[in-house]
């Protein structure tokens, strides 16, 4: 987990590098690719949000811990090097929200993005352990971390 | 590991109870979280692809270890859930391509999908151990394990 995790902030920070790494990859495609993580987070952070948030399904601790394990696999799955150069505007699935200061404001985007990872990892062990009333505090830091990006660096629509 | 497989392969085998799980759900946003998954864990097998197989971007274990770590995180997230009923036709980011057959081939969609889980476990397992020739062997089976449902139940483009 440590090492996933120096290799995720390492991925967000390195944006300089991301040319290098995904030479060939089309801006659409890196754009529909971190739409694609994003939405998935999104779906499974639904599922927790209903089943130890709010109450709307009843808690299931495997489901809320696949769930979590999902958040923090593609948190820690280096998504950072999808933000290609040319990648500031541009349509994947839809238009990216994606503000033009994310490819230029590195300390603050290092920062947030290496909070973001610890804690989509801290969720993911409370997940595993199974107390919902943990989960639900963790939840809402997980909300957090995400709503500072947003809040950052995402247009509103 | 075995009760998210546990999980996994119930939920993709329990279609006819996906409605009660998700019955706020419009069908758009389940083929839309689905089209994500699919795509997210596409990423990630290129990355794995190019690494480990192609050798057309250097091996970087941890990079491999990530992608891999978030494919089978994807598998075992529980997306049979999202074929709720009315999801057999329809748009998320694009147009299903699901063929009808999967809703009601309910024996060969459970084989497929246990042997999908299957193959992502073993492949996030290989490539944390780090041998690529392992690697390059397990992603084979991962590919199979993937043109197996796309042969049977997704409509060519």
């Amino acid at each position: 987990m440590k090492k996933l995790l120096t290799h995720a902030a390492a991925g967000l920070l390195a944006l300089s590098l991301a040319g290098l790494a995904s030479a060939q990859m089309k801006p659409e495609d890196a754009i529909k690719f971190r739409q694609s993580g994003y939405t998935f987070m999104a779906w499974n952070m639904g599922k927790i949000k209903a089943q130890a948030v709010d109450g709307t399904t009843p808690f299931n601790k495997d489901q809320v811990a696949a769930a979590a394990n999902a958040i923090a696999a593609v948190a820690n799955s280096g998504m950072g090097s999808l933000y290609l150069p040319g990648t500031d505007k541009g349509k994947g699935w839809k238009d990216t929200r994606v503000k033009p200061e994310l490819f230029t404001d590195k300390e603050e985007v290092g920062k947030i993005a290496k909070n973001f990872v610890e804690q989509a990892n801290k969720l993911q062990q409370v997940a595993l352990a199974g107390d919902q009333a943990a989960i639900k505090t963790q939840f809402g830091e997980m909300g957090k971390a995400c709503k500072a990006c947003h809040d950052k660096f995402r247009i509103e629509e």
